[in-house]
């Protein structure tokens, strides 16, 4: 690739704000390349869960606009796991992200699924990545026991740097060796079972306002065949109502909206319906047809 | 407008940093004016507290430069509530932002009376605000129970665009159809009661350190007459004095203060003087002169 | 110094990102240096905790590129304590920030050390930080009790117009007087204890994951002849040995790291290693050597 790839750098982290970790990768991505807009999606990914870093990176990534992602939701770090770049098939005639980095471990193929799939995948390469060198490097250890030069902190010493390099419009094969983009690993895909009048699925988000999204859109329950009245079971069960805006619903009332992901999401108004059914991310939730006038079974 | 109105675009939403929706907005914002700075005020009002979100704005506007303010507090989203831009009287003379966008609930005026009132106001029109679509839509829902297009997430699809917009220098006519300034929603002032030796008041903000912002100034303190010596009445009942520093107050001690904001405020040194006094937003407080010497009644 | 520092300014508080006190910084710095990119390191430091920020900022510090630093944890804020601004020796031939602002209780010196250490100093001088004032100020108090112009905000109004001037390429003669460096205030040095086979330390950053970092390096293990397997005494005693990497580890296991900054962790597999010993920051911790084989003592 010639010339500067450009667009943003968007941070997708479980690192939070409390420590200094974001704000040292941030300075290492403009330390390397000096002059790019950096955008943090969220630092606020529960920490180690990768899944809900991948959720909410597909949730994002049509909305961003051009440049390069890197995302770290990272408990594998300092082991085999690879590090890795890819490329977005057909990103050149679009208006999204052209490169994602990060780690091997399933949290990048769903948001690159969206933008039509990877085109082409490296590993980094640890040389590669690292041009710049910190001001004065801790002294070596020389402790035979302690002889590593430290638990690597990858989001500054490596992604941060591969990142800034693909936006600079260095090329993907300068990072790292290829891979094969089959190869790359998977995350198992959302729980979700259609039957006459049952939609039974798994809840994807909890956002901050209480409200479950779950893994099913509008298609899954025009095929359950779920019509306006509807029982919901969570921990506990309640009656709901499909609704198009949540200051429709009465003080306690569940509705079921389509939210503006696409996705089904079970919601109150200014409260919390997570609280009301007492589910989390991971579980499943049943949402049942009811008769209008009948009473739930 | 002809030109760029161009300085920078200040967020101020309920939206938290833990999910991605403050991320998704920045990106939005960045996306239709590439190259203008984003300044997050706060992503973190309390979720659905229209008037917290409003006091902050107010606070901070004084201070921010020239731009575009974008704020959404905005329980109402989904319903008729209007969406609304405004500019500001005498703009072109001052230094501060020229334009605010957010939901029409009380959550601007305030701020936009700090800088002299609102010239003129619009409801923005869906269509006029969003230039760029998504890189792929959601599918579209095919159930006729579930046929709206999704709940809308106003910030990303309707505010960020304007707001990138304004910035840009298009006209405020260009993003809807304009509205009497007079007609805008606006919050209930703060309660306030100033009597000989006794100031009833509001509280209107809890700091992260603790520090209770009182609904008045120093004028009202000298209209009631109040002297170096206090008794406070929250929840509970305390001896207070008159101080300008934090740290010259003993331990456990409660001051009055007037503070970077020109309002009186509750505080202690190192502590919150929210737990002394177990107050939070919206209660009254009773601040009442001491004569020397005198035990409180 | 003529022309332009340039660099970016780099941003450390305990203003939290609940409030607006960071917004307002942030557009304080760009009000008076436009153009200038910001890059938060953190506003989470745990309210008024200087050593929490110190070790914070040292930590960061050879990451960060060239720039100015400004680091606000205040307690003193309004009293007698001085407002400083330093310059780094050798700036010029590095790559590092050449200018750090914040009171003068301990919070930059250690981060400038680790740079090379303070060139100049001097104290910032009110008057010549602020060239912009608010747009409109709050009315002068008129009570004679409560005269004062309102307890300082010192981030917005004197630490962000000094960072901003830096940046631009003012000289640091012309923020205030000249200061002796060796007349900074300086913290304690963290507490640290080395004998054979036994080493006492001082706990100084426990992270988002529980992560325990220790006033120590791996010299220091090899000082006390630690070797792979050793007890750690805490608030509980617990087994633990010498990893090199998190997932390394088994369900519950303590492990001793080199971590990302040169130093001693104690760490477990994406569980809170803080909670395991029950320690927090400053608390001591032994680490001793365990002939393989033989139970603790």
């Amino acid at each position: 690739m010639a010339g500067r790839a450009g667009g943003s750098v968007f941070l997708l982290t479980d690192y939070g704000l409390a420590d200094e970790f974001a704000g040292v990768v941030r300075a290492s991505v403009l330390r390397h390349a000096p002059g790019v807009p950096i955008i943090d999606l969220t630092h606020g990914v529960t920490p180690f869960d990768v899944r809900a870093g991948a959720l909410a990176l597909a949730r994002a990534v049509r909305h961003l606009g051009p440049g390069v992602v890197m995302a770290v939701v990272d408990p594998g770090v300092g082991t085999s796991r690879r590090a890795i770049a890819v490329s977005v098939s057909d990103a050149t005639a679009r208006d999204g992200p052209h490169h994602f980095v990060g780690p091997d471990n399933g949290l990048l193929p769903w948001a690159v699924d969206v933008l039509g799939g990877v085109e082409h995948a490296v590993e980094i390469s640890a040389s590669a990545a690292v041009p710049l060198s910190p001001l004065s490097a801790p002294s070596a250890p020389s402790s035979s026991l302690l002889q590593s030069t430290g638990a690597t902190f990858d989001g500054r010493d490596v992604f941060a740097p591969a990142t800034a390099r693909l936006w600079q419009g260095v090329s993907l094969a300068e990072l790292g060796d290829p891979l094969d983009p089959s190869d790359l690993v998977r995350l198992a895909p959302p729980r979700i079972s259609v039957s006459p009048g049952v939609l039974e699925v798994e809840v994807q988000w909890v956002d901050r306002f209480g409200n479950v999204q779950l893994a099913a859109g509008p298609d899954d329950a025009a095929a359950a065949a779920l019509g306006p009245e509807l029982e919901v079971l969570g921990a506990t069960t309640h009656r709901a109502h499909v609704v198009s805006a949540f200051a429709t619903l009465a003080p306690g009332a569940l509705g079921l909206i389509v939210d503006a992901n696409g996705h089904l999401s079970l919601v109150c108004d200014r409260q919390s319906a997570a609280t009301v059914l007492r589910v989390q991310p991971g579980d499943l939730v049943t949402v049942r047809a009811v008769v209008s006038g009948r009473q739930p079974s």
